[in-house]
């Protein structure tokens, strides 16, 4: 199978064109060898895998049935997507997906005409696709715009409000709900149950013809309201399965649900439905992880399985024993630890227990625990109820999704001074997943909003003291962001111990130029210092500045006394964070030191390993000894 | 009625429990004398007026009903609690509503324990309510939450968030949807209409009697099903409205709809549905304004319609022939003639068609302005969609309230370089309206994001030309953000002409000072110069800076080897804005000017009048001069 001359079909689709000159009976052979494709393909190039296997039929149907490019695929999310790339004319390059320099993690327009929207943060799609679907309207194209969301992004905000809106404009938008019961982890609340339930099943059969014709006869239902009838059908299906049709609620023509791996009868069905004028929903079923068993049967472990032996199926799992800790494992055992001594302590992922390690506490404690799905916005102002009540959340978000709570930290916890735990995962540079991922603007959104603890912890130790210190009584909002990966200290387990709020740490002491770092990256300023101090004759103090709100002032005017060169250094963008902070407490109490501000660039950075980013941007090791030379020289 | 002896009950109603101790028939007079007193005190001290008629009803009745403060009530956007106030113990200060340091505009827990969470900002109260039910929960507390939501709130993606979680965690929350039919202009989408649908009638209790048995014939239906019962009901009503029961598909108990203006038949239902276990939802129809007929009518205009009348119900409008126009105005009006030449052009309004004056291209181009409801993300998003396909949508967003668009605003135009005119208004303080309406940190928190434009204008001209200029072919992502109130000019039509994007204005040469403005607040700078002029002997420079992002770098080029003093000013946050764009632009480039750095402080605003607040932040002409003082001595 990884023998690429095996391929009767796929080597030969370079773009959707071809892959529409084929008969309907090939389609089938088509996605087997789709699927074998991307099996072959990420069990050496490691990514995001259970998605896509679960949307090869979708994929090879929605190419077949659509005139793409002219008709708008919006994928939501856009680790489901290989498929897609591979039969939009990027088979080749695809071995080098999310790789530094190669094809992007997820579609994005800038690279492909066939892709159509960005797709990182969840739950956009059908906003996005009923602009598009409303501008085709406006320019007279008749165009096809389709929105693939699954049932784990239905549980965003973001969606209902684009479901909300898709009835009063004239559109002919089509939504089609990749119902895996699944989202990273699991989805959670109403819609999951709904979804569950919303099925076809023998009874509605049975019944629906014996039901019609009694309401026939008294009237209620009759040939001239087409309407009455597709929603009595939508109505006594719900009714049978105890539940309602939130869609056809919503005024969205609801389909389904059929069968997701089934290639010829979603054409079929694609093709029925295509020309049809107005809004419409069609609800597949899928599994997720369809065709590889072990992804199939544990679907949250392949989300993105790391390297992985095709034909066994075996995960290549790195011997990692006497290794450093991941940041993620360091949160998850200390916040078990601190629950069992603090029984106010709660903890709130929105979907990611996994990524997050939270699902160690909520293995333990399995009450103290909520996944509140896709759903950033409640996750915080959830926490901000809890907390008003005495509760001690710790709510759990990565940082470049955590923008989508931004008003909610405000206005639900930061003005009523609620004691809420933020803590942003994944903050800084997180490697391939690229520029919809990278946490690089929360220091800079984060310190205007008053009343705000801001933190970072150099290591794993100052996670933990981070984290036993916000959960003292009366600390107000805290956050902690820390990186994605690992740390340095695979003896992470130190006691846990209350840290002055707003205090720094001198790491080393100097006199011709001070450095003020906050984070891990000041590890790399540590190493670079010695680099630098090895070679010339200099005294070069390290600060870990540790708050970036309230920013030590004491430790500042020393520093400014003492010092007419300092270095600032951040994993985050240089507009708005430390290096300003630092510079407006200068302003503010009249110094004037040279201060050089390093951190990332005002761009959205592209994807590759962090350690290749870093040096790109001439923040790793050697960079930041570079710089460190420029302003003593 | 405006003399306070005619009350018989209101007047002795210091806190709940002596409404409590009334006898229910009393009920009814207790309304008409809250409401008197509501139309009485707002007829002379101006505020949010049509929602809190509206409630009288429910407010009496849940005080009745509810054992407050023990019990919690959660209202969702704080305007229609006025009724609530009076009844909590402040209908004396109630005559200091709004006023600069009275009573807060919005219930707040740093007011009153009556007041449980913050609300000012639609939608959040069943996130925030669930938290509490949680919390009692663990607490095994015997507490009752109750969260009251209006409909148009009922659009936001937070309330769906909220809701999607409500069925998922033990609790037994009540939500009151109170549905008027409105938000503050008009609610929009599907959920509208399924509210409109989603009523008893005739027809529906005749059958239901009839279709149960011959269901219950069949087995579908039988006794020990109460669940089945109670959800065949409801499917029914959905059945005959032709609706389906949204509520009952995410597993929340529905009861409803009922009268909200009958306090008994309220109060009896609440008596019947506080014990049951489980959330519930009860809906109520409203009347915006009730018991007020001019405003019953025209429940937008008196939405917050100024002073007037109680009497006659005639609004004191003051005369304004020869004033400036507000700067929502010169918006309104440009974006039509704009929209006459472009006809890309089309407006996004998340339920604020008329408090932005997108009313005036809605009236004249109706199928080129989008109500999309209250659903910020989704506007932004939407606008993203529509601009990806050629179209150029102006958006326009609150300035706090964008807070809640901005993962939108990175993720799903920034990223993607789209042409959105994102309009800020109420950007910088708005006055009466507090803390959670001042547009403070917008500056701010848009300088990280990469890609973007950033502007604002000096006055109505510079507003004119920046709109025009973010029209124009090809400008990617553009910001412009101006506040509350009226402008300079009455004569305020100028020719549409293009800005450079990034050039800055030099409104008054000078060499001893450097006074660098952005927005409107400069014209305050202008003035404070021409005193501390025409006292010493000084040449002060200013410049109107116009665009945050990109900055104008040739003019602080020249600026920093001009002067050795400089102050910097904006209506926004002094942490992370223009201050700190200048600051930064000095580290990086080796200047060593002195900068002040004038703006709001790291702290949340309380209400007041504009000038009132100014003055308290050393922020009016007056305070500008006393800082110019400081840094010329």
């Amino acid at each position: 199978m990884d023998n690429q001359k095996e391929y009767r079909y796929i080597t030969h689709i370079n773009s959707p064109s071809d892959l529409r000159n084929l008969k309907e009976e090939d389609l089938p052979a088509v996605c087997q060898e789709l699927r074998a494709d991307i099996i072959n393909e990420l069990s050496h190039n490691p990514g995001h895998f259970a998605s896509s296997l679960g949307v090869v039929e979708l994929t090879v149907a929605l190419h077949y049935v659509f005139n793409t490019p002219y008709d708008r695929i919006v994928w939501d999310v856009g680790h489901q997507a290989y498929g897609h790339k591979i039969l939009t004319g990027r088979r080749e390059q695809f071995k080098t997906n999310r790789k530094f320099k190669g094809i992007k993690p997820f579609p994005s327009p800038q690279e492909s005409e066939y892709d159509t929207f960005a797709c990182g943060h969840a739950s956009n799609s059908i906003s996005a696709a009923l602009g598009m679907a409303v501008a085709a309207n406006k320019h007279q194209e008749d165009r096809n715009i389709i929105a693939v969301i699954g049932d784990g992004a239905m549980s965003g905000g973001l969606a209902f409000e684009g479901l909300n809106n898709v009835s009063s404009t004239p559109n002919n938008l089509l939504i089609i709900l990749n119902d895996n019961n699944m989202s990273i982890d699991r989805s959670v609340g109403g819609m999951k149950q709904y979804l569950l339930h919303l099925n076809t099943n023998g009874t509605y059969n049975k019944i629906r013809q014996c039901l019609s014709e009694t309401l026939s006869g008294w009237g209620i239902l009759n040939p001239k309201r087409k309407n009455s009838i597709l929603r009595f059908n939508n109505s006594l299906k719900s009714m049978l399965s105890q539940q309602q049709n939130i869609f056809e609620g919503l005024n969205i023509r609801y389909f389904g649900p059929i069968d997701g791996h089934n290639v010829e009868e979603l054409v079929h069905t694609l093709n029925e439905i295509k020309n049809m004028k107005g809004p419409k929903l069609l609800h597949l079923h899928t599994v997720k992880g369809k065709g590889f068993k072990p992804a199939e049967k544990s679907a949250t472990v392949w989300h993105a399985p790391g390297l992985f032996d095709p034909e066994t199926g075996e995960r290549i799992v790195k011997h990692t024993e006497g290794e450093p800790p991941r940041f993620q494992d360091v949160f998850g055992e200390t916040l078990v630890e601190l629950a069992r001594e603090n029984d106010k302590i709660v903890g709130i992922t929105p979907a990611m227990p996994t990524g997050c390690s939270m699902n160690i506490l909520m293995k333990e404690m399995p009450d103290r625990g909520f996944d509140v799905g896709i759903a950033e916005g409640h996750a915080v102002t959830y926490s901000g109820g809890l907390a008003k009540e005495g509760m001690v959340p710790f709510c759990n978000i990565y940082s470049s999704f955590a923008q989508r709570a931004y008003d909610n930290l405000i206005h639900d916890v930061a003005l009523l001074k609620l004691n809420v735990v933020l803590c942003l995962d994944r903050a800084g540079l997180v490697g391939e997943d690229g520029p919809t991922h990278h946490g690089a603007f929360d220091l800079a959104y984060l310190r205007p909003i008053p009343n705000l603890t801001i933190c970072s912890p150099y290591d794993e130790h100052e996670l933990r003291r981070m984290m036993y210190t916000a959960q003292l009584p009366d600390m107000g909002p805290f956050v902690i962001r820390y990186p994605r990966g690992r740390g340095q200290l695979p003896d992470w387990r130190c006691p846990l111990e209350k840290i002055e709020v707003g205090s720094s740490r001198e790491m080393k002491a100097g006199k011709d130029l001070a450095i003020l770092t906050i984070g891990s990256i000041g590890t790399l300023a540590a190493e670079a210092i010695k680099m630098v101090e090895e070679e010339e004759n200099v005294q070069i103090a390290h600060y870990d500045m540790r708050f970036l709100k309230p920013i030590d002032e004491q430790r500042l005017h020393d520093i400014a006394q003492r010092f007419d060169k300092i270095i600032t250094l951040e994993n985050g963008t240089r507009k708005g964070g430390l290096g300003s902070a630092v510079l407006e407490f200068m302003a503010d109490n009249g110094y004037n030191p040279r201060v050089k501000v390093l951190g990332l660039p005002d761009a959205f950075v592209e994807h590759g390993s962090i350690p290749e980013l870093l040096h790109e941007l001439e923040l790793d090791i050697e960079g930041i000894y570079n710089h460190i030379k420029t302003v003593l020289s």
